[in-house]
C-alpha cells in the first residue's frame, strides 16, 4: 500500500463515529490475542488445532506444503482436495533472510518421520523461482522416508492462448499431456 | 491493426526509393505464388511436402493437431517435440461459420486411418472455450481408431503465483500433480 492509499484510510477514519474506531481498534487487538497457529499445521486458527486438522472427514494421509496461511483458502475454493495442509511460513530466499531453519521445514519433516499413515507430500508451492528452488530442497529432504512426494502440475492455464505461453509452460504442457 | 497505424505504414513507403518498392511488391506476388499448403499437415511450405513432413528423424508415429501454422513455430521453440503435426485451420465455432467441414477434420481422420503407425494423436489447441469444445469433438471423432488421444496439461504457468491463480487451474494443477 502506498502513501496515498494510506493517507485516504485516514481520512475514512476520521469521518466514522467514535464507537465504530472503538469497535475496530478492540477487533484489532483481538487479533493478536486470539489468533493463533495451529499446533498440527501452523495456519491461522482460534482454536489449539485448526478445522482442516480437527476434520475426521479429511484425508490425513496426504499433506499439501503451501507457503503460507492464506494458499489454504485460494486451495479450498477449487474443492479438488481434501487432505491436510503444512504451512511452512515463506519459500527459500537466502539473500533476505529465509534460510530453512527459519521456515518450518523441520517440522514438516518430523512430522512426516512421526505419522507413518502419510503416504503422500504434495508441494503446493507457486511455480516461481523461489518456489520451484524451495521445492527443490524439500524434495530432497523428503526422500529418506520414502513417501510419495509431488508437486502440482505446470501447463496452460484455462483460457490461455498457444500463441502467447512461454516456451517453459509449453514444454510441460506437452511433456505432461494426458489422455483427452 | 488500426487505421493511425496503417497510415503509418503508407507514410514510412512513401519515404522508400521505387527499387525497395519493387522488391516488396514481387515478395507480396510471391507470396501467393510460390506458398502453398503441405500436402500431408496443411502447414505453409514452397514445396510440396513441409519440411517437418519430409523429416525422416522426426517421429512419424506421433501427430500433434493445431489450430493455425504459427502454432508449429511456437511448439518448435519449446524443443520438446519431436513429432509430426496437422493443421485444423480454426477451432470449432459454429456462430461464425467454422464448422467440422471447413476445418480439416476429415483429412486427420483419413490420415489416421491411412496410416496403421501413428500411434497417438495430441490435441495441441489452446484451452480457450472453442478449443476445448473442438478437442472434445475431435477426441470422440478419433475413438474409433483405438489410438491414444492426449491433450496439453493445464496447469500453473512458470512464473504463476498461487494467490491469484483461477480455481479451475488450480484444480487442474492439483489432479495433475506429478512426481517431485
Amino acid at each position: 500500500m502506498g502513501p496515498k492509499t494510506a493517507l485516504r484510510f485516514v481520512y475514512y477514519l476520521l469521518k466514522l463515529p467514535r464507537h465504530d474506531l472503538e469497535v475496530m481498534a478492540r477487533s484489532i487487538i483481538a487479533l493478536a490475542d486470539r489468533i493463533k497457529t495451529c499446533d498440527v499445521c501452523y495456519t491461522y486458527c482460534e482454536t489449539p488445532t485448526c478445522d482442516v486438522c480437527r476434520d475426521e472427514r479429511r484425508d490425513a494421509t496426504i499433506i499439501c506444503v503451501v507457503e503460507e496461511p492464506r494458499d489454504i483458502s485460494t486451495i479450498e475454493t477449487t474443492d479438488s482436495y481434501h487432505g491436510r495442509y503444512h504451512v511452512l511460513g515463506g519459500v527459500l530466499n537466502p539473500i533476505d533472510g529465509m534460510t530453512p531453519d527459519v521456515l518450518r521445514v523441520r517440522e514438516l519433516i518430523e512430522r512426516v518421520r512421526a505419522d507413518e499413515s502419510i503416504r503422500e507430500v504434495i508441494l503446493g508451492l507457486s511455480p516461481t523461482l523461489q518456489g520451484e528452488s524451495t521445492m527443490m530442497y524439500l524434495s530432497k529432504q523428503l526422500a529418506q522416508f520414502n513417501r510419495r512426494v509431488t508437486r502440482l502440475a505446470r501447463g496452460l492455464p484455462i483460457g490461455a492462448s498457444l500463441e502467447y505461453a512461454d516456451e517453459i509452460t509449453l514444454g510441460d504442457a506437452l511433456r505432461g499431456r494426458r489422455d483427452a
